[in-house]
């Protein structure tokens, strides 16, 4: 059996796989704050889980996902700001407490692993798991494995500049997150909370924010499909996040967008945009998931640039 | 040993691979057009570099290159264009030819092959091949292979539509290629051939719209190159195809551009993408390299999007 941490902004979620990837058990509980309350919540979490099985005796493999700029070699993240965790050695400090090997990974590639089990798609196949959350990432499953990039850096489309003029969090002007993501929705449309984040609604009725802001996530969301398909290599495009929970309303509007794109365009439509995307049902713990089938990579002896053979 | 030929718009070139992946002999001629002159001439070719080793008899194994749709499992290309091929079952024709099985790819996704077994990385790192032609295409290395995507449609991010009132040969308005290609290039700055294509010397000397060329040109390559490593995962991305025939200075203007962006953004400073980015060298036969480097996969039993586990 395996054992997978989702260490969440707001909550943190255990669950148990069993040995066919079935969900044994999951227990879900608030959140710590600060490294030393982070480790300890999830410990708690963790064991509560286990206790349900047995115990950590039957538990052969362990791992733990968490927000900000994770080294999955060296089992440490940086920067969870939301937690309150400037720097925590979190495969040592949570595989201490347990008294497992704990294997780490970010929030957003874990659920990228969890969704590419959950899809039931083998290791042949491209997967993208794109977060419409606070703000926009994605990551993607290739050949059985999260895409890593520089320093964990890929997925991060939320910060590719396609225009407009809000300047972004990370200084460049135009980022895709100032389209398509829950603080743009909430720029746009402040009024989200009183209409229910019924956005789709509201839009129907003409409230004239509503449309303006519909138009600008899902013409921004259709641009992440478009990229995640054509520059890296996605066959099938898998949405989760706060946003989602607009449900099939919300992705009944992306499919009518990139059903428009592909009549401008024989390309796209020969792409089959609208039937590549789908949104994670509600309540699965897909980064959980995902956590538990981490593995720990070996430490990459990597140069910089391509050094031409003579 | 392994025979590579690269069959191209204008050239053919084979070369053969000795056993630690050095080029052992090269030979080139123009191609031929149509279907039965392409092979003839691409046969021909091939069998000039392996006379030059002692003949098909010690080919342990072979590929070919050719622009278009190619589907590598079933052997065939289709819409080569600018060959005037509109289908070919390349694997079986050539092979039949030769007397060899032959593999074969995209001539854009063999060329990253061969950049990538040029560059001497390893296959744990990811890298890009990125081909400043007459239009603008790349494609992406990842743990060794290529990456094909939906019907080998991985790497088209010339065809991501990132603004400008452009409109695109592929029907949408403002793709990338509209504002860095060779193509876009000329439609910017017709006096191209008359300054011998020293696009950046003639901004330099304050050719008005040299400068303008070279600013879209070089914005639109940064922002491929950003792409690339944000979506992709590349942490390499190697340039070639014919406006790298400018060289160093477009390099380095390519350079100055992403310094630019890197300075507005400490998230793109972290990320070194000046230091990230290269042209290769005049003269090397890389798509031919990648071709030698080819294998058949196997037919794949794809379904459509991801289907639920319950």
């Amino acid at each position: 059996m395996r054992l997978g941490v989702d260490i969440g902004g707001t909550k943190t979620a255990a669950v148990v796989l069993g040995d066919d990837g079935e969900v044994l058990t999951t227990a879900t509980a608030p959140s710590g704050r600060g490294a030393v309350d982070v480790v300890a919540q999830a410990t708690r979490i963790a064991r509560l889980a286990m206790a349900e099985v047995g115990g950590p005796g039957a538990i052969t493999a362990a791992g733990a996902c968490i927000p900000g700029l994770v080294d999955p070699a060296a089992g440490t993240v940086r920067h969870a700001v939301n937690l309150e965790v400037e720097h925590l050695d979190l495969a040592r400090d949570l595989g201490a407490a347990l008294g497992l090997v704990v294997s780490v990974e970010n929030d957003v590639k874990s659920a990228a692993l969890g969704a590419h089990h959950l899809s039931g798609l083998g290791a042949a196949r491209t997967l993208a798991y794109l977060n419409l959350g606070t703000g926009l990432a994605a990551a993607v499953v290739h050949a059985g494995e999260v895409v890593r990039g520089v320093d964990g850096v890929a997925g991060e489309i939320g910060h590719l500049p396609f225009g407009g003029d809000v300047v972004c969090a990370c200084g460049q002007t135009g980022c895709l997150e100032t389209t398509a993501s829950g603080t743009a929705l909430l720029r746009m449309w402040p009024e989200a909370a009183a209409h229910d984040w019924d956005l789709v609604g509201a839009a129907a009725r003409g409230d004239s924010a509503a449309v303006l802001a519909a138009a600008s996530l899902c013409g921004g969301v259709a641009l992440a499909v478009q990229v995640l398909v054509l520059a890296s290599g996605a066959q099938s495009v898998v949405m989760s996040g706060g946003l989602t929970a607009m449900g099939e309303p919300l992705l009944e509007a992306i499919r009518a967008e990139l059903r428009i794109r592909a009549a401008s365009s024989p390309f796209l439509g020969s792409l089959a945009l609208a039937e590549r995307v789908s949104f994670l049902p509600a309540g699965v713990p897909v980064a959980a998931i995902g956590a538990a089938r981490l593995t720990t990579p070996e430490v990459e002896t990597a140069t910089g640039g391509a050094a031409w053979r003579s």
